[in-house]
């Protein structure tokens, strides 16, 4: 069995007021290009397929299109669950009906027991779930601990699973959670890498060894894949500047009848990159600085200004030179947190003069009798609210 | 051929404050039971399946379940089509998938021209629309003319229609609007006995006069049926007290290769029945009245009581007695019209004064000195508004 291995597609996702949907209809037409040049025999679609619970209506006719395109015309199965984004509930619309075409898209927990099943394989979709699910499904009250974390309840899904499992068969878990194993543990630590993880807690990846191969969602890159079995596709479409310098795609995963599992990177170039540029003002307006970048419309551009411009007007300037910036960040000269240290040694100071000392350091200027009265002014004010 | 004709589902709506889901999931299960027991062919619901554009997630399930259980479970195939209270682009979805099991769901202008065919009987599923939609399929400017209203916009599509009517073939109009015709021409007039109308411009009958029977959706009361071959079902539940009184159910119709139409009403018992009561406080509150009534939370009830209680707490003794109620009314002796009449001709009188005699009119009581302190206040108020 052939699989393409995607993931976290957000359909209706905006960046800040930027609407993402014509660069995420052209991630699907190389989604399609890749799935029929790969020739595989389904699609694996890991959670968060919408952005939201309700979704726009131009986000379910686009969806609603991809399904089609993908099930009816070209005539692959394809294996969906509900991620942490989708409205579960709302999802579960006309299910029987996609379920008689091999469209499964499966978004209860109760739905997770019973595998798709071909020669091959069996397929497990387990949607996005919370311990409360899990209690709910299992009729445990909180107070027998038993089912109070998600790991618990894991263990717990995966017990059952495993107890359908035909040894003849090979085992491919689709499931959408925070999973750590060897190969990034420090991933959710580490922000400038990872994608927002939704604040919920990690999977031990030792809950899934029994799977041949766990096909993922959550984790917006692809390079934060637990392990060698266990895998993110990330997310086909940048939605934030953490994610911008990673390329983005999809997985051809080839499950044998026996022996490895071997999978492939297929790239999806952007139709509109998102580009991160940190510059000083003066570079940023100056055109053999500029030039170097995508034109005005061509990508969305996050901006962290070097310097502090005294020019009004700061946003308008740079959006008639590149177009759709999501973002604008002033950077300090120095780090923040050099500035932190410094100001930890300072504690002599009195509260004013801390405050302007530390303004300094950080825009390099010094501060003025307007500012310091207003600083003084809020310090009264908090003093007198902590006396109250 | 011989189908089931409902309309005006409303999944999801409410009753005042009070959920209908129950009383609609009951008589669902009516509709069932008379499909099954009149063995039809096919089931027409012709609009406003939910209440709302955006329904609740409950009511998508319940609408999902009745779907599935007449389509997939007794495998009947469903001709439906978005009404005016249907968010048609959203409930567009999955449409692709429903179609390849007989499921026939029509929310766009453009997919009614193609009817649904068998041996027999085409089925053109016309959902409802707007002259605006009309233009947008046309390509027609408002500033031509042509399409400027829904009796223009209707001749246009029902002229496209009879384009593909195969003459050997018997033909079906299922279509959700406002149609005038010699049986029901007072009917928009008469707001006793028919429900509200959303404000829509009628349709001519004799626009329709092609096709061998008309399924229509959209006024709540069968009794509002424009003739013989063009009948609405009316809803399977009373939303409001004007449908208070009136049967509800759904059509049988036979229409048979050739030869007249035949067809049947089969009533729906409501699991709640709404009732209207209109009775002295003294009465209501007197056992020997109540007692005829069904048992609180038995029935919801809309209450017009004929006198001024002196009492507090109406509602609360009330619903004491009677369970759900979901309207309370206060009646006046004399007709709201009489009084008016009489206001009209002391239009010498002080505006105080007037207001006094009117509230005893219409009370039987007199104004207090309290009630008249607080209505001068109100119209001193008023003049300094005037004034300003």
């Amino acid at each position: 069995m052939r699989f393409l291995h995607t993931a976290d597609w957000h359909i209706g996702k905006q960046l800040n007021q930027y609407d993402l949907l014509e660069v995420q209809k052209d991630a699907f037409r190389q989604i399609k290009a890749i799935a029929k040049k790969a020739k595989v025999d389904g699609i694996i679609v890991a959670g968060d397929l919408y952005d939201r619970a309700i979704p726009a209506t131009r986000a379910i006719g686009a969806f609603d299109q991809m399904l089609k395109e993908l099930n009816i015309e070209l005539g692959l199965p394809i294996y969906a669950i509900a991620g942490n984004h989708d409205g579960a509930n709302r999802l579960n619309f006309a299910r029987s009906w996609f379920g008689k075409n091999e469209l499964y898209l499966n978004t209860q927990l109760a739905e997770a027991f019973t595998p798709i099943e071909n020669d091959e394989c069996q397929v497990f979709l387990l949607p996005f779930f919370d311990p409360q699910d899990a209690r709910i499904y299992y009729h445990e009250s909180i107070e027998s601990g038993n089912l109070r974390t998600i790991n618990q309840a894991m263990q717990r899904v995966i017990a059952d699973m495993i107890k359908q499992f035909k040894p003849e068969k090979r085992h491919i878990l689709v499931t959408h959670f925070n999973v750590q194993g060897q190969d990034n543990q420090d991933y959710e630590l580490t922000s400038e890498t990872t994608s927002i993880v939704g604040g919920l807690k990690s999977i031990d990846s030792n809950l899934l060894t029994a799977f041949d191969y766990v096909a993922l969602g959550h984790l917006h890159l692809w390079q934060a894949s637990p392990n060698q079995k266990m895998r993110y596709s990330g997310s086909p479409v940048k939605f934030n500047t953490k994610e911008a310098k990673n390329k983005k795609g999809v997985y051809i995963v080839d499950v044998p009848k026996s022996g490895a599992i071997k999978y492939e990177f297929a790239e999806i170039k952007p139709l509109k990159d998102l580009i991160v540029i940190k510059a000083t003002y003066t570079d940023l307006i100056t055109a053999t600085f500029y030039k170097q970048y995508p034109h005005k419309g061509q990508a969305f551009f996050s901006i962290k200004i070097l310097d502090r411009p005294q020019v009004k007007n700061v946003r308008q300037n740079l959006e008639q030179i590149y177009g759709d910036i999501v973002e604008i960040e002033y950077m300090p000269a120095k780090s923040t947190t050099e500035a932190m240290t410094k100001m930890v040694k300072r504690t002599q100071l009195s509260e004013t003069a801390l405050i302007g000392q530390f303004y300094q350091d950080v825009t390099k200027q010094t501060i003025n009798e307007h500012q310091q009265q207003i600083i003084e002014d809020i310090l009264v004010e908090l003093k007198r609210e902590q006396e109250k």
